[in-house]
């Protein structure tokens, strides 16, 4: 859709949420066209961002859980270091921290999908019999990817190639069913 | 020392970072004063903060390793949640996004002697035999307390009570040396 689009690529290409004008221009419709359907430009970019990401988040049932949740890890770790999606994201959470109705559309749009697609795999591990049964999924999706966000958000450790398996080689043993626990 | 009590509860006061001019005036110096010995209002406030939240990262090697961290998460979560320091390290994190001098004196005056603290624990339990040889302490340290943060940025689940219980839980089987494991 034209007006996803130029919202995505506006805001990759400058790290910034594009005004609504901006976002019009590019993608060659009108303001009010905009406002019918989405609440502000921040709306639009993060839903444009979700559009735009949505493969990162897919992965096929037929992987093993762990291999599906590692990959998972890992193809956000890829997003925010090797695309301007980090960057922006850094932005936008930044805005986010005054601007409640941004904070609000980044966990709709960006973060609930990404969340609710790991734990269809940690519920899968459990249905499986690959994870204990009383594992917290919501517990164990934030233990796996907090550590890349907060690496972005602080600076503090890069986001390197093997964070992904590290993280999920320490928290494996922590919810592993007893048969696979090594 | 009048400045740094000055700065802290100025920023704890409003979540921002106070300007130079204010700090000097609550603390009754001048602003050549303050220049003398900080090269910004960052830089005089996230020193302020180390100093006025030290004791939340002191903790005995008394207690077993294990209880020690939790303690110490913990005390992140009551810190973020229960005091105004959790709205002010926001709004400081947002403004580090486009302000890299201020991002550093996050990571020097907020983040590292934090990080310092548990790593100690860390090794502590290595050498005592409670953790395994090769766990690295890093990556352990943001295992722990990266999901307190992450809460903290996105909101999309609160700093409650049971978090470090919970978070500690889930990362030890991972670290611990086989006799400790459970």
């Amino acid at each position: 859709m034209a007006v996803l689009d130029a919202a995505a690529d506006l805001a990759l290409g400058t790290a910034c949420v594009p005004t609504i004008d901006a976002v019009a221009s590019r993608a060659g419709v009108s303001r009010t066209t905009i406002y019918k359907w989405w609440p502000s430009s921040a709306a639009v970019l993060a839903e444009a961002l979700l559009e735009r990401f949505h493969e990162s988040i897919e992965f096929d049932d037929g992987l093993a859980v762990r291999d599906a949740l590692t990959l998972q890890v890992d193809a956000l770790v890829r997003l925010l270091r090797d695309t301007p999606a980090g960057a922006l994201l850094r932005q936008l959470l930044a805005a986010a921290a005054s601007d409640e109705r941004l904070g609000r559309a980044l966990l709709a749009q960006w973060m609930d999908p990404r969340r609710e697609s790991a734990v269809h795999h940690v519920r899968r591990g459990i249905e499986q019999g690959d994870l204990r049964a009383d594992v917290d999924a919501d517990l164990v999706v934030d233990a796996l990817f907090a550590p890349v966000y907060h690496r972005l958000v602080w600076g503090h450790a890069p986001l390197d190639a093997g964070l992904a398996q590290q993280v999920c080689d320490l928290v494996w043993p922590g919810i592993a069913a007893s048969r696979t626990a090594t």
